[in-house]
């Protein structure tokens, strides 16, 4: 998840702001004049510390909003978990461990079997935390803490005019997963209930890459926040994108996020030393922040999961 | 604030676990095997790092639990700090940064205004964080992020037969506070409303202190878990305990938390290097953990704010 956005599942999907919403995060950004915060508007807080740089993240996920109410909550501990261990992976760093703040409540077993399981797989150990009594709704927030593998950190405002641009696997598993879930059709909802975090990959590409970010709201709102962020725009061939999708759904499967893949950008010549497709070249800003198949758009309305 | 606790303010006050909350406590411990945990019985993480020692500590508000529905939002956003300030202090640690997870509506302009008041005021940068939508009830939360002054760290645990126990400043201050603001009567709720953090205390104490935490819920309580920690009794003489109240409120400031100040023990013959006053002796294990004015306290029902 990005840090001070919000964001929206699919099932809740909204291209509007929250109410106040931009208000208030630009009463926060006022508050970040630290150089770690990044002016609140990279994946993660980049912290230098002795001689060691953290990677410091904060996501918070509410009942009704980020869940649906009758979800399994082992499922949603396991994304807690994974949407910040994302955040860890774009920055590539080795997780450390985590602290979480949890409502306690019905499942409260599922939730800390799911947690456990999430926090095992991502090598995150449980450091610290809170419970707390309220709600509905219930909410949760989990903060994780990684080493950084490579100076510098990379950011999503390196990207450069020429560079190449990829994603680390298919998009859209999540949608199918969510879809199959909602309508119950039996079929796989893995890839929505427990996503991955590419943090091996992160690691590994940290140390070529010009720009680098997870791919939590979108393929295309990401990519525009990425040229945004660079100052560049991106130029990106939708039939090269990978999907877990029916072709049908190519379109829906770039606007999906919850997939959690890294979208990266590699000088012209670098080879990526992961398995990634290549989506498109990185071209000196224009008119618009983002291609899509020569078609520019010049605004980020209907992208993704809008904020 | 303590960690893995259910801290419940006063006017909320009830001397029962939250339904569930011992098992998942037992759950989370079992997830928290990293030593930087400190078992989850400590006020914050201890986590090495490279040549650093850092301290980390996430708590929680709850709208309707923690906070009243009308309590201005800048108070709430003081407090989320100033909790979370206090648990860096009880470990002697220098404040480095906070990331604030923060659920918006009405007051957002308000609690951005309290929660830079209150990063500012005790040195934490913000560094990051979420925003999200949802409630009511709203919900925020806080991880601080803090370097250790002194190795090795304080912790709950250190309290040896013998030792002096003190607190570095008067109890009850919250309490008249809380009264006040909800009573309506004009007087000075400071206290309730803008909590300090004894964080110079705190660095100046670490080097000498057997034991050391703050009082969030309530003198006899956290010194009852005090006790229990270090696996001694403690007998405190309620008569040499400082009080920002009247005379016949004496138990009730014994009892009350919100007031952040410090409780620490020393070695028989060390003097405090800041004023503190001192207000008994710890003993060996006893049938209780807790003397007062020499009567055992054999249990902690009723001693402050329970869980």
């Amino acid at each position: 998840m990005r840090s001070f956005g919000c964001v929206l599942p699919f099932a809740y999907r909204n291209d509007r702001m929250m109410e106040g919403e931009t208000d208030f995060i630009q009463m926060m950004r006022a508050l970040a004049h630290h150089p770690a915060a990044r002016g609140l508007s990279d994946d993660a807080a980049v912290l230098e510390i002795g001689t060691e740089t953290l990677i410091l993240t904060h996501d918070m996920m509410v009942e009704g909003v980020h869940y649906l109410p009758d979800q399994d909550m082992a499922d949603v501990a396991w994304k807690l978990v994974a949407c910040n261990a994302s955040d860890l992976a774009a920055k590539g760093a080795r997780p450390v461990g985590a602290l979480v703040g949890a409502m306690l409540g019905s499942g409260n077993e599922a939730f800390a079997l799911g947690l456990g399981q999430a926090l095992n797989h991502f090598g995150l150990p449980l450091l610290g935390g809170d419970t707390v009594s309220g709600g509905p709704p219930r909410s949760f927030g989990l903060t994780a803490i990684g080493r950084a593998t490579h100076i510098p950190v990379p950011s999503r405002s390196g990207a450069k005019p020429g560079d190449q641009i990829f994603v680390t696997g298919p998009l859209g598993a999540a949608m199918m997963g969510f879809e199959a879930l909602r309508d119950g059709t039996g079929a796989d909802s893995t890839a929505y209930r427990r996503p991955q975090a590419r943090l091996a990959e992160g690691q590994a590409l940290a140390p070529f890459v010009s720009a680098m970010m997870d791919i939590s709201d979108g393929l295309l709102l990401d990519g525009w926040r990425m040229a945004k962020a660079s100052d560049v725009s991106l130029a990106i061939d939708s039939a090269a994108v990978p999907i877990a999708a029916p072709e049908e759904r190519r379109w829906d499967a770039l606007r999906w996020g919850d997939d959690y893949e890294l979208l990266f950008t590699l000088p012209p010549e670098t080879e990526p030393p992961v398995p990634a497709a290549r989506i498109g070249t990185v071209e000196p800003a224009g008119f618009a922040s983002l291609f899509v198949d020569g078609e520019p758009v010049t605004n980020s309305e209907g992208l993704g999961y809008q904020h």
